[in-house]
């Protein structure tokens, strides 16, 4: 393995100390917030107030928001019911479920970036680049994300309530305004109203305050953590059952489509069934 | 870090020939099966006809067998519909549902290992050895792992088909017949048939083979797997919608039941809303 | 599926309002910190001001400490340099590295919990409740979690920081006062200094706050996972190679002392090797 | 919830006697092969012998061949050196190291289905298609996935394997020749061998077997499954400590380049450091 392949890091130096970016963590326990800490580790420094009140929206704009319904809960629901030893298993594996069709601010935020860049790249005003992006995505067969919510049709209350906040704290820049701009152009194009929905909102929020698009599914991820360690404390303590609990219930949820009864064979049956008898 | 800490490895060499416990990687791939390369890496050696046959037929007891209601597929379902860009997440998560509620032949496996040394260590028979652990484990309010399905009461036939095969390929051994009289004697305290269901008939014969119960687990999910992987893929293909699906429904599966709606205190108002109108 | 199966939940209302435990999401958000968040989700009520920042300062008292050591940030990057295309991936990853070795404080809240109970039950005295459990626990081969640190054998210092600031919220309780008299009988039978390492600490700072020995793991990732997602966002960005990097290194991790090379009975080999040479 | 929306599943039937794709699992039990079982969950049907056989080459060329230093292997052993207790969050988690980086069949299976869809479609030979193909990805900064590897310059003695088994089993179809004639191209234009490696040589294997692309990263991941399992038992049975294995050691794999100390400001201290002294 060559020299230069090993890894760097600017996060922390693992001494007695544990400096964090440089600050010492004893310094910073007891003296900063979650929130803080969180800026911190994302950003490398510690925020001003508007930074930090503004992630602190993001990071509360889908506490547990979803209920039983959403697909973090489901997960964690579903893996606490068969594993209740081990809890950590059950958050763990709800983190997975986050992707372009739910929990994703970090595919409109790449979107975004790519659209800006472009827009920056070319000169154009900001209605001219929507107008060519949006013809371009059309055109892929793809979709425009972040915009539009089945239950919300005329806008979610959570992308509503980061937007009234992000202009509070002066987050709206040019991003959110591109953003904007095409779901103006994709509102104009499918005629009815394309309004960003929750992740659309956290996303352009989430590049004003310096971001990553990479990091931006992660870190929704966090703000929905507490909501599901409580639903799977929930899950263990109330469910007392021996057997799991089926969420997935054929009486409303899934029928079987596959062949019909048939049998392996002659030849292939080695062992044939003695003790176990097929109902016919 | 010292010197002894360093990990060792039995498993393979890591060099252009790849061994394997000593086999060079290429001469097995297209001269054994994948049931041969499974035992191999668990136990070392290249297993003979009737210990190939038996791991076989722990592989094959679980295929699919619960279908969508099982754990492990609810959970693969659940991660799939969220996050459809990379279905490995919903092939680890669904890994992560494994527990002692379900799928877990290493609890009652671990058991039996405890009861026979018990028996070894205090020079008893079986009946006695069954009397003295189950009459201790119900002391302390737990019960034995393995025994009784509540949708076979007479018999788990993934169970009876487990043994009838073990049987066949001599892999009824001291446990199992120690296992068997734990299960009479769990059946005459709680005066109703309470059989080995799949994982305790699974748990006796891997311990027959000679598997340590920690590994158990993890080898009776192998055998999930590939039918985990179909209904990823089924789930990923089949549906189509923008939205994730909801499998925990509220017209069958939950109620709220907290408080009602209540409001912070007026003082906590610093930022109020504006554009979003709650209902009320 | 009987009726009383059914999930109810406690936590949250899923209609257009999304209540939290009764509280509007829309109002909450802008309105409340992510530290308040996570209490009102776990307890179901929001926290007057010590119980807030005794749990920030549970919340910050891990994070990113360890650096690339870590469990949970070894695991994160050795996932991130192979699935750099979901992020998630490697932070849900992450979340599974945690257990009775390191990031447990869930096992010594569990033992705190029960000795609690005994000495309730028995109407005994911390100390001598504390030679009885500290005696039992030996006696089991086991050990008392939660103390003791090799790196920092006077004490570690986030322990000693947990408990100063517990102190000055009014978080030293009954349980940690029974915690102190098992570390000082430990610390009297093994002639060494015992005193709470940052899990022990935290183990008992949770017990007063009032939460839940199946919560305390999940609490503890939770303030870890910002460190990790910035870990993974420079694994994802600093290392530009194709290959993914070898964080197991052969120079001083790891020695093979398996089987020599050994080859397959003659009648095994089907399909001999034509274009691949074995090296000799 | 619309009707149409519920899960339909072809896979099984969830009753008494478990239907797998129609065949009753109780008689498939004891009478097929794990590798059987793999390719009826996953095309539902059950192989000829020589589909068989192919798919066995697949599932047995990456068994543990990376040894420690693979991906998936160091996930494994980070996760189980924490988390002992469960070694299934181990396996799940070493499932999530697989993306573009490695293990990455999927990546290599979809640019040749694309490819082969373009050829197809515009009525090209294998030459052109590759020409411009290659072209392409090579202007979009992109490259061709699933050719060269670092360690075998000439030729990944895995995918050799591969190749001259499908040779053998009659798996040499269309798709294959095309991504030979890609194959051939990018070696023309980077100047230097670029012949498939085991994820090239798996995707198109996977291909000819009828896979779709989005299984092939979860397959490759089944094959490699039993090994990891190896890796966690020696892992958790080897390393007595009490503390967690450091495999990222700072003798060689990193250094910290982030600021160096500096101190919150005064304001920001209200909890000041009273036992907690700081090495300067």
């Amino acid at each position: 393995m060559a020299e230069t392949e090993n890894p760097v890091t600017r996060i922390s130096d693992h001494s007695y100390n544990h400096l964090i970016f440089g600050y010492p963590l004893m310094e910073l326990t007891g003296n900063i917030t979650f929130g803080e800490a969180t800026y911190l580790c994302l950003k490398g420094e510690l925020p001003n107030e508007k930074e930090l009140k503004m992630l602190e929206v993001l990071l509360t704009c889908g506490i547990s928001g979803g209920g039983l319904g959403d697909a973090q809960v489901q997960t964690a629901r579903c893996i606490a019911t068969a594993n209740r030893d081990d809890p950590i298993a059950a958050i763990g594996g709800a983190m997975l479920a986050y992707g372009s069709t739910t929990g994703s601010p970090a595919f409109t935020a790449q979107f975004v970036e790519d659209a800006y860049a472009f827009m920056k790249k070319e000169g154009l005003g900001k209605e001219d680049t929507a107008k060519r992006v949006v013809e371009d995505t059309r055109k892929q067969g793809k979709r425009v994300p972040g915009l539009g919510h089945r239950w919300y049709p005329t806008g979610d209350p959570r992308a509503i309530r980061i937007r009234e906040c992000a202009e509070l704290y002066g987050f709206v820049g040019e991003k959110t305004l591109l953003y904007d701009a095409i779901s103006a152009e994709v509102s104009r194009v499918s005629r009815r109203p394309m309004p960003p929905n929750i992740d659309g909102a956290f996303a352009v929020a989430g590049l004003e305050l310096g971001f990553s698009p990479l990091i931006l599914g992660p870190l929704f991820a966090l703000g929905l953590l507490p909501g599901n360690i409580a639903q799977v404390e929930e899950e263990i303590k109330e469910h007392e059952s021996r057997s799991i609990r089926r969420f997935i219930d054929d009486r409303i949820n899934w029928q079987y489509m596959g062949p019909s009864t048939r049998h392996l064979p002659k030849e292939k049956i080695k062992v044939p069934l003695v003790k176990v008898k097929l109902e016919e």
